[in-house]
C-alpha cells in the first residue's frame, strides 16, 4: 500500500518526491488506513496523567502537587494542550491514570490504576497485574475513540517525575546507561540532572528489570500513564488508526508497546524531536523520523498536536491533487 | 513588544520557554501586530508566476510551457498549493506576473509586467522601470489583501527557470560564487547543475549587477514574479502583516526587499529549510530560523502553507493559555 501510494503521488502535478517527508507521511497514512484514498482525518488527542512515587527523590523542578493542578487546568481549558487542541481542531481526552488523589470532573476520564506509583528507587513502581491493567485499559479507551469516529490518535502525558520513569524504562529496554537517557526534563539544572542519573541507577539496581520482559520492566520502573499510553497505542493500531507520538515519555510508552507487538512500528508517527537526550536513541530504535524540531519540552501532547495539520495536509495531497494527465501538465518524469 | 510577549508567556502554565521556537514565533507575531493579544490570524497566500528568458539556456528539468500549464492547474484547484491552502484554511491568490502568453481566468489576478523576461545570460532580464513596477504592483496587492482583512501573507512562486534567476540574484547580493548557490531545483542531475552554474556565471559577467543596488540587480538577473513577491513582502510589512516565506525563490525576493528596506527582517518568518544549497546562506543573511525541515523542493508556497498552522498555534498559546496565578498552578520559576 505504501508503494501504491507513492506511485499515485508520482502521478500528481509536482516533480517526483518534491514534497519530501510529506509524501512519506501520506504513504504511511495510506498503509495504516488500508487505502490510497483515505477519508479525512479525525484526530483525537489522549493526555494521560499520573503521579510517580519516585518524585519523592527530588527528581523534578516541580512539586508533585502540580500533576493534580494541571489536571484541573486541562479540565478548565487553560493548559497548552487545551489551547493547541482547539487550534488544530482535534478532540482532547484527558485521562486520570492514577494521580495521588482522584480528581472528579466531567472533562476527565478516570482510568485510575492506583493512587500514584510506589517509589521505584526503593522497590517496584507497581505490580505486574497493575502494569497489565494499565495497558488493557488504554487499549480499551483507544477502541472506544476509534469506535466514536477517530482515525488518528495522538498521545500526551502529564506526571511530575515521569521523565525519570521514562529514562529508567529506556535504559532497561535499550540497555543504555542512565547518563545517556537523563536530561533536564521540565527544568533541572546540571546538579539536578546528575542527581536524576543517580536515582535512575538506583531504580535499575533495585529492580533489575529484564529487557526481554516489557511488562515486568513497566511494572518495575514505569508509570500508570506510561502503561495506559502504551495500551492506547496498541489499541489504536489494532483498530487501524494512525498513532502520533509526542516526545520522550510517549516515546517510552511506544517502546514498551512495540516490544509487546513489533508490528506497531508501522502505525507510529513521531511528531517532533525533543531536546531530552534519551529521545534520539528512542526514535532511532523505533525507526522513526520526527516531523518537527522546535525545541519543545513540555509534553502534554503539545508536539503531537502541532504535527496534526501536517498529517491532514499529507492526506489531502494524496487524495485531492490533480494528476499530470488530468491537468494537462507536461510530465518529464523528473 | 517581543520582550513583553515573552514575559507574558512566562506567566503561562508551562515551564519557562518549554514551547521553544513556538514561543519565539508568538513573540514575533505580537511584535508585528503591535499587541500581546493579537487577534486570530487570517492568512492569505500569494503565488506569483512568470516566465524566464533564461529557460532558453536549458536550466530546468521542465519545459517552459509548464509555467502556463501550472497557472491553469492553480485556477482549477488541482495543484499542490490549491490543496494545501484548503487544508490549512488559507485564501489563495494566484498572480500572473508575466507568463509568456496571458492566461485569462477569473481565479488569476493579472499583474503582468511583460511576456516573460529576456534571457539574462545575454543581457538584462528586464528594464529598471519594469523592476520598479513589479515591486510597486506587489506592494499594492499586499495593501489590498490587508485591506480585505488578511494579517498574515504567505509568499509562493511558480516559473520554469526561476531557481536560476534566484541563484544569480543571491550570488550578486551576497557576493557568493554560483557553485555555492546552484542546486537541482525541481530535478536537475549533476550535469544539469554544472550547466546551471555556467549559465549563472554568464548572467553575472554579462550584466555585472552591483550588490549595492538591489533594483538594478533585480532588473539584471531577476524575474517578474520575484520582483512582485519582493513588493508583496514590503507592502504587507508596511501594513503590519506577518510575512511568511516559502523556499529559495521567495527567499531571494525577501533578500531584494530587505536590501530596499532593512527593517523588513522583523516581519519575516521562514517556513522551512529547502534542500537547495543557496537557501541556508540566504536564511543566515536574513537572520531567519526555519520552522520546518521536510525536504520540500516544490515552491508554490507549499512550505509556507504547511507552516501557517504553527503561526495560528503560536498566537493561540500567547492569547488563550491560563497563567499560573489564574489556574492555581504552583510556579517554581523554572
Amino acid at each position: 500500500m505504501r508503494a501504491e501510494a507513492l506511485a499515485e503521488l508520482d502521478r500528481k502535478t509536482k516533480p517526483r518526491r518534491s514534497l519530501g517527508q510529506l509524501e512519506t507521511l501520506a504513504a504511511q497514512i495510506a498503509a495504516v488506513r488500508g487505502t490510497v484514498a483515505p477519508e479525512p482525518l479525525r484526530p483525537a488527542i489522549v493526555v494521560a496523567a499520573a503521579d510517580h512515587g519516585v518524585a519523592a527523590e527530588g527528581v523534578s523542578a516541580y512539586p508533585q502537587e502540580v500533576t493534580r493542578q494541571m489536571l484541573a487546568n486541562f479540565a478548565s481549558g487553560g493548559a497548552a494542550i487545551s489551547v493547541l487542541a482547539r487550534s488544530v481542531g482535534a478532540d482532547l481526552h484527558v485521562v486520570d491514570a492514577g494521580v495521588l488523589e482522584p480528581f472528579e470532573h466531567p472533562a476527565i476520564r478516570s482510568l485510575r490504576i492506583g493512587s500514584g506509583t510506589a517509589n521505584a528507587a526503593t522497590g517496584p513502581a507497581m505490580s505486574r497485574a497493575h502494569a497489565t491493567e494499565a495497558v488493557e485499559r488504554g487499549a480499551e479507551l483507544a477502541r472506544d475513540l476509534v469506535g466514536a469516529g477517530a482515525n488518528v490518535i495522538a498521545l500526551g502525558d502529564m506526571g511530575i517525575g515521569n521523565t525519570t520513569s521514562a529514562a529508567a524504562l529506556a535504559c532497561a529496554l535499550l540497555v543504555r546507561a542512565p547518563a545517556d537517557m537523563c536530561g533536564p526534563g521540565t527544568g533541572l539544572d546540571a546538579a539536578g540532572v546528575a542527581h536524576k542519573v543517580e536515582v535512575v541507577e538506583r531504580m535499575l539496581t533495585t529492580n533489575r528489570p529484564a529487557a526481554s520482559d516489557p511488562l515486568a520492566t513497566l511494572a518495575a520502573v514505569g508509570g500508570f500513564e506510561i502503561g495506559v499510553l502504551a495500551g492506547v497505542a496498541l489499541g489504536a493500531a489494532a483498530e487501524g488508526a494512525v498513532v502520533v507520538l509526542d516526545g520522550f515519555i510517549t516515546g517510552a510508552s511506544a517502546l514498551v508497546a512495540a516490544r509487546l507487538e513489533p508490528a506497531l512500528g508501522g502505525y507510529l508517527v513521531a511528531s517532533h524531536r525533543s531536546p531530552e537526550p534519551g529521545h534520539a536513541p528512542l526514535l532511532a530504535t523505533l525507526e522513526l523520523e520526527p516531523l518537527l524540531d522546535l525545541g519543545l519540552r513540555l509534553g502534554e501532547a503539545s508536539g503531537a498536536a502541532l504535527a496534526l495539520p501536517l498529517l491532514g495536509a499529507a492526506r489531502a495531497i494524496l487524495v485531492e491533487m490533480a494528476t499530470f494527465e488530468a491537468a494537462g501538465v507536461t510530465d518529464t518524469g523528473r
